[in-house]
């Protein structure tokens, strides 16, 4: 309390009587300044997660296209010899591939079963619209046909700055018309993770309009449905997130730059302004401390009141998209493990 | 930032730079005191709750058991009027009645569709395990019978400091055995709200652990599964959620006065420590700002790892409880038409 430099802690003696009156009217929340602790009781490979420090590049904001540039290319060359040890460590084999125009890796498990053999999961990876391209782009595919033990053939959409909106749903549009021009649609299904997440529900938006063919399922992760600053918990959860920590942060810059001036409020940007009425049954999945909590929750609701069956699954204390990029940890393990049993019942086999 | 007596708000100008410093370490999160809006976007009946000032009674703590005698008293005084014009307008009547040696109020809709005729939700109410005893801990049944459209019978069990644990559970289990010596026990779905949740849990593994019939549905908003202070969300939530505030208010005295020197962690108390293999399918509700958000979403978790079918319902914004006990509010509707609709899924109607 003696540094000026750092948040105040509040001693608890007479906090109770301090926050009493600083909220005995209507209007905002107003919240003391804490430690919060890592909870107890969870397994190792949990806590880590919970526990972990702010990611060192939330905040980044390159000062030009350039500067974006650089740090796409050092993400890549980073990832990729990670991830082509994960494969190898959970017997996955990539096949860089062609979906019409569009490029995509084609994630395959060792032991697939025999049922999901003419299956596949159309993926739409995460990255805030400007990460992920090539390769760089294939964790969480990797780890959901690992885990969820699926063919997964994960998107290689166009990102900013190069290809800004509508960049990206012209081509996971392209790709999925390539893809439902071989396979039957009832054995397909869609995924997305974060800004992914929210393609899909463009995406999804975008077939239902046009009378395309539709997924027998889908999964989101922590689904980038709202891009403006609407949603409780860009607030609640800012600075407790520790992978986003605040919307004014790398998120935000990024969002920016993809949607290249066009109104947020687009649904194809933002497809909670969307009508949801008839999309395919859908799980989801977020963790108490994302900041995309209430992106998720919001597009759980309304689709239930849609009529759309919706299966909710919460990790605790997890902050953004943790459960479906770390490899080995029990929450990785179980969302793909319920992602995999959706599917299951809403796949069908081919003929 | 001037009044020393307020928690500190932090000027945003400078705090990316401070919280990354506070946060570059492994350990507990520091966050900063700040303002939380009320999100917008919400309908009014719903923003009204988020707004709320704190509950008058987040920190009561009588002195000693005439004390709490004293807060029982004014309560039930209270809400009994407020009760009565809540049936009227909601077409609900109320009938005291038995069952076996256990009190309990029999709610009925004016309009009980054919299909739920035979059927009935045996209902475990909130208070803490002090209040709501007598008809004041008819709310959330009321309310359900109306916007479910089911017969809801709300079970007066006994409560501390009068009747201490495990007088609630022995009730529960004598009230449903009761009830189930005339009742098809698949005609049967079991509600629990807060502590009447976690003791709906204790009731579920008694009966499962001596092969007595269980309910063919389950329904539990905010259950008060761990009564110790361990889970995210007494944390994450404490002074955010503006019903209960705080794990140090009104709720761990109550829990201990009802506890008696009892250990917290027996799954009497605290079911989340026992086993959940071969549960009843459990539909979930909270709120992303519920003290009782980890509760919620460790029980969902569990019930799900144990195999159990279990649907996880989340309002955004939503604190302790609030979307089942507010008249007229789109929440309430929403959660009584979820729970509604689950056990349509489930019961069977009698012969």
């Amino acid at each position: 309390m003696t540094d000026p430099e750092r948040p105040a802690m509040i001693d608890r003696p007479g906090l109770a009587a301090l926050q009493s009156e600083a909220n005995i009217a209507v209007g905002p929340r107003r919240v003391p300044g804490r430690d919060i602790p890592v909870p107890t009781g969870l397994d190792a490979s949990h806590a880590v997660l919970v526990e972990a420090p702010y990611s060192p590049a939330w905040n980044l904001a390159p000062a030009d296209d350039d500067g974006w540039r650089v740090v796409q290319r050092a993400m890549a060359e980073r990832v990729g010899p990670i991830l082509s040890r994960i494969r190898d460590e959970l017997g996955i084999t990539m096949i860089r591939t062609m979906l019409g125009r569009v490029g995509a890796y084609m994630l395959s498990p060792a032991d697939l079963p025999a049922a999901h053999r003419d299956q596949l999961v159309f993926f739409l990876h995460g990255g805030g619209y400007v990460l992920g391209a090539g390769e760089a782009g294939t964790t969480e595919a990797t780890l959901l046909a690992a885990y969820g033990r699926y063919r997964v053939v994960s998107i290689d959409y166009g990102v900013a700055p190069d290809r800004p909106h509508p960049a990206g749903l012209n081509d996971a549009v392209a790709a999925w018309c390539a893809l439902t021009a071989s396979h039957d649609p009832r054995t397909l299904a869609l995924g997305g993770l974060s800004a992914g997440g929210g393609l899909a529900l463009a995406l999804l938006l975008h077939l239902r309009d046009e009378g395309l063919p539709m997924p027998a399922a889908v999964s989101l992760g922590s689904p980038w449905a709202d891009m403006t600053r609407t949603g409780d918990s860009y607030a609640t959860n800012e600075w407790l997130d520790n992978v986003l920590v605040s919307y004014d942060g790398y998120l935000s810059h990024a969002g920016r730059l993809y949607a290249a001036g066009h109104d947020l409020r687009d649904p194809a940007l933002s497809p909670i302004y969307g009508d949801f009425a008839g999309l395919p049954p859908t799980i989801l999945l977020t963790g108490t401390r994302d900041l995309f909590l209430s992106n998720t929750v919001r597009t759980h609701r309304k689709l239930r009141d849609a009529g759309v069956e919706a299966d909710l699954q919460l990790f605790e204390g997890l902050s953004h998209a943790q459960f479906a990029l770390t490899p080995g940890a029990t929450v990785t393990r179980t969302a793909c493990g319920e992602i995999s049993r959706f599917f299951d019942r809403h796949l069908i086999a081919a003929d």
